[in-house]
């Protein structure tokens, strides 16, 4: 075949997944960070390939309108990523350009969810202030758009970027993962939810044939996926988006990059816990490598080139929030950028439910919408201050600030559990 | 005179301000938020207006090539607000809605400054890691645009707000400030620098007549003007530019509206203290009311519309932290945004030092150039995600990565101390 | 099967195609306009539908490196449109909204192409002035990009869209456009390449079982698809790409849409005849019903809003051009803004040129990457200006003006006739 | 003097005008482009100057709510630039330059206005449709925005620029540029309005001492300033705006560089003749000077990079124009992109009328808003297609497309002749 007759070939399928099984018993998925995995493909730098993903419970949570299954999700099983995958030449020292050139749901699987967890389970960033109990809100996608039987009135087009990608840490970083993070969690004991998350071999899988005993020490040692670290990990950055570039950190000899939990779109902090449209969908990557590029970047962390395609929501109603407890006890805290979140978060709450929103569509709707949130002073003792802005453009109506107040509509409710368990409206 | 005649009036000044004098004896400024200090000024709803302001400290900062002023700035004095405007009609539990049409420099003072202060003379977030010494970088203003000769290599245009603008406390909410900020500050006995800072009648300032008992009261019981709070005040949000509209709760009668530390440009978390361009100069305003407007927009805190003609700066390199102190020494925190945003710094301060600017031009830029700083992911246990958006245009050059890494260049320094002595360089 | 069974269905394809196929055999395709040809399908207004179109020309361009393709493309036998697609409830008066919910290329068809046409085979914009001979330029989409091995040095994100679509022509109205075009072309006598082009039976095409007489009426009567006109047609119009939502005049009982000529990207103008990036592909819509919207919204042409997922290309070099004949022979032309487009494309070529482009690459460049031309002003005797904006961030490196001048490189040439002939350079 | 105490220095304005004054008596004025006008002042590369300009009538309309004033203009009088402007090292074939730092109206004559003038006193593109009278909306500055007592519900952000900046012809060009126009002129004799305009030494002015054989000459000979042409001159180009650096070929010893017709805003096309919002103002300028630059750019006409604060209006309802005229007499055009635009025009006003809008309203309204006009195709014959996007955001309600249709508000009129008189109107 001559070069010429290759032309036009379409991009392969190098990980290939079933979304409509559950993750457990699929080849080329696991969920545990370890240096010894194998890589279950090798590429080429410069090779457009594409990678299936599930999504990010492998099939728990289902097209319902309750939440029992968000209330009943094992975490011990998540995340399911799909990887390692080997990148030729790259060594340790290098940086890996992995170039996000389409993230895509599957055509025959057009939604996904978003969820609020309960406290003992999981829970999130408002799981004490509201006592979380489970709710969930389906989103179907039409093209570029997602929009919610749950959440009537709005419909935004898609961010789609995977919440966890990162390269495989070396031996010694990853025993430096476990000994920082045990600190962490001996500091807090009997903390729920939990501050941080040992290793844990119940739950744990790596798809592929392993010997007993190698399978035994990535069970035993492996690092939780529920955190961002150096390589990347699961940082739910909404702005790793389809036509980013991202470079990062290479530990090992190959990078081993493994991806997953992919988002249709998500707001900035992805306050929910699970906050963004989780999806199961499929990735197109093209990588190459950059020689000792952890010494030429100063590369403690990965960077990226954000994508020209990111929707433009331009038009927003911003919330301030300082760090102190406005919507509870009115407790001062020194420079909590976390506080100051949490208060403006609640200021737009409060705003959506003069809207006529529920406190769980409101919740749900921050976490899965493209909302920004911006540090905006750390300076001020003591009060840090962040701003979160809603862009108005997602809504069906104006839902600018008039004279005569704002209009109250009906809207329903998301799906909460069969029960009919709400938790707390402090507001 | 004709109706017709008054077409196309000037708008008038109400408040004048010499910024080449110190503002401490000049009238219509003041520097504590207290209720009793009476309006300077009397406007209507609808009416255009400007409002002069002098710079943070008062006159204290001078266009040379050290930093010794820096290091001497006398922080009882600031800030130096203009103030307190009365608007007609507003009354508590109202809505007062403000638009900044605009913010200026005089045309007679075309420049403007940014400071790094030492640990014990005001400090800034990363006062310890850095032990700071005082730095300095000059700002001049070519219309739109700011440059300096002490940064090297960068011109952005400006982004021009008010780092601090808000409506005057009740009595009843002044109490609650006090009392809350006493507490933290009991809670860190010591602390240097302060946590918070408790009423303070040495420095304290009213540029009015007033009975000698009203002002010893007012300085006596005065909050500090250094944090932003429920009214407003130093939040220091860069988006709160020229062609924004503000929602602020009124708490008294008149709403008492006091505005200054205008910034021709700051990056998103003000990093040094005095990050921003802090310049003196000219604020167009006009104000409206709307009735109970704090009910009907369930207004904790601000609200504002952003505006149409911020810089569009679209094309970043963007720098990821989480909050672990991998820059010092390895720390695990607990979801903590504010140490996962110094790291998202941290990491851009390396790459800004590959290029070949110094640790204090970098700080020093970081404060001053619109960067953003999105809090990405507050879920993640135990790892907050914050990143860091930095500008590719303001640069003179390109600073995108490449294979081959990044060219130095020789942009020699800051401002310093005249005596040469510099804080310590942790990367 | 209960309704909630249904949820999470995948989007039905209506029109099917084969890309691999020459168009002129598969059904549900047609390529004239004409009120008596049948819809194929019939959608209930708020379905999520897909289609699939053939490429322009039906398949007679290959994924090569010689343009002896395009210079034998028989231009009777184009465009090749899926539909008629009848919507329940529309009636003549009505409006249509459309909603471009997707479009993307097959998944096992990941390239396009742009097309130079000679004089005396459709020729185009800059055919006399060049000369024109047939070149081709191959693009490759990885994900959101494409890039060519033709035009080196460039790749940009798409702004995807169906070049052609509207509703079918009432008998009235295909009676107005066939009178009012034989006009034109009785003015203009023997003009190459022809001015306007009558109905055609030769190469006409309705891929469905009609009864002869009708199919003979349809081939003799129909309006030729290349002008756009009052129901939108091929008006190649680049921002009305995937999230657009345009709105159509309704002339026939089920509106009868048909929509054909698929873009992954296009220049404003799209200068070269055949100068988008042309694809075989999927659109997938929504569609609706508004009564009476000719009447509600003036609508004389289409409307429409654009999409929020455009490329962000706001970094560009901007070429101004005047009607006078600058790169010609100087003549004076009186208000003619397609002159001045002209003109500013041939400044934009010309500064092409000096980065080492050959002309018939900077031809093919502009028509395909999203330039944008404006029409600054149609007012100052005698001389219109157009300006087209070059975006800067497509290059892989600064195209910026610097003092010393423009770095000229080797970028090879486009795919040009194997004979070697090519038109002539003016420049 | 220490170099350190010029640090700060204001900016010098180096051409002052009383805009309150007659331009036709003040110095540093003039109103024909001829090489032989001496430069009134010369400025070193790289310093940065302000220059006052006079509006383009010289100050001949006035704030009032009738629109007697334009009807009455005298046309021979305009435009009134500043300058020539010598730049030290110039030289033809050289590039110049040049920063435009900022556009500002003078403080105390925070207005401009709009016009439509009549069809034998300077016309516009609809004066022929329209049969034009005269018409005027005074637009009030107030920060950042305009807003006009003559249309109401509407308020935008400017986009000020220099309708007219250019470089001064060399004998040799300006010889070239009077016999190709004549040339125009000769071919359509008679012509209301008339199609270019010669050479007239009646309202000629050049606001220097000056020799009176010298000063006859440049009357006699001096190029009109109404077109643009290839030195740049009255482009009408919205987004030459504050904070875009613009290239100009040089050709005359100091470029001689001069300036006026100040815009706080326009619409892409400028289609009612007077139809930026015309003003008074400064202008702040920073030139350099490109050795070679015509040769190392080709560049026949100037080009520019735009601002990064231009105002950010993405939300735009489209309307398209192909080269029919519809709104006339269905008369079929060939490929004639003016015409295009003039019917996306219309398209667009019959829109607005259906909000409430007067045709009057509609006319300036499109004139001084930052509409965007695109030329979209210029390949499928016969018709060209323009599309005009008109932004949401400058109304003060949602003027999207409902089923509901539009809501018709009650909007008064825009100023007019006191006799009442209007002209034709088509729609």
């Amino acid at each position: 075949m001559s070069t010429s007759q290759a032309y036009g070939a379409p991009h392969p399928t190098l990980i290939k997944v079933n979304p409509f099984e559950p993750a457990e018993k699929q080849a080329g998925l696991m969920n545990r960070w370890h240096p010894d995995i194998p890589p279950v493909v090798t590429v080429q730098p410069g090779e457009v390939f594409k990678i299936e993903c599930h999504e990010w419970t492998g099939g728990q949570v289902h097209n319902t309108d309750n939440a029992d299954d968000i209330a009943e999700v094992d975490l011990t099983k998540i995340h399911n990523l799909s990887g390692p995958i080997r990148v030729e030449t790259a060594q340790p020292g290098d940086a890996l350009l992995v170039e996000i050139l389409d993230v895509t749901p599957f055509p025959e699987m057009p939604w996904g969810y978003s969820g609020v967890f309960e406290l003992n389970n999981g829970g999130g960033l408002f799981s004490k202030e509201f006592e979380t109990r489970a709710a969930k809100a389906i989103w179907d996608f039409e093209g570029v758009y997602a929009s919610s039987r749950h959440i009537p009135g709005v419909r935004f087009a898609g961010i789609s970027h995977p919440g966890l990608i990162g390269t495989a840490p070396s031996a010694e970083l990853l025993a430096t993962w476990n000994e920082r993070e045990q600190k962490v969690i001996d500091a807090h004991p009997g903390c729920v939810p939990a501050v941080a998350l040992p290793p844990e071999s119940v739950g744990a899988y790596v798809g592929q044939d392993l010997p007993d005993e190698l399978r035994q020490k990535i069970y035993a040692e492996g690092a939780r996926t529920i955190p961002g670290r150096e390589h990347g990990g699961n940082c739910d950055i909404k702005n790793l988006s389809k036509g980013s570039k991202c470079y990062f950190p290479v530990f090992v000899e190959g990078a081993n990059l493994s991806v997953g939990d992919l988002h249709f779109s998500q707001g900035d902090g992805e306050l929910s816990f699970c906050g963004a449209i989780e999806m199961a969908g499929i990735i197109t990557f093209k990588c190459s490598v950059i020689k000792d590029g952890i010494e030429k970047f100063a590369l403690k962390q990965p960077i990226f080139i954000p994508s020209p395609v990111d929707p433009l929501y331009a038009n927003q109603i911003v919330f301030e929030g300082i760090s102190v407890d406005l919507h509870g006890d009115g407790t001062q805290h020194s420079m909590d950028a976390t506080v100051a979140y949490k208060q403006a978060a609640l200021n737009c709450m409060a705003y959506l439910k003069k809207l006529g929103y529920t406190r769980e569509q409101a919740h749900l709707l921050l976490t899965a919408a493209p909302i920004e949130a911006h540090v905006a002073a750390l300076v001020d003792v003591p009060n840090a201050c962040v701003t979160i802005g809603l862009p108005t453009a997602i809504f069906d109506r104006s839902i600018l600030p008039t004279p005569e107040g704002l209009e109250k509509r009906e809207y329903g409710q998301a799906a909460i559990r069969s029960d009919g368990l709400r938790g707390k409206d402090p507001n």
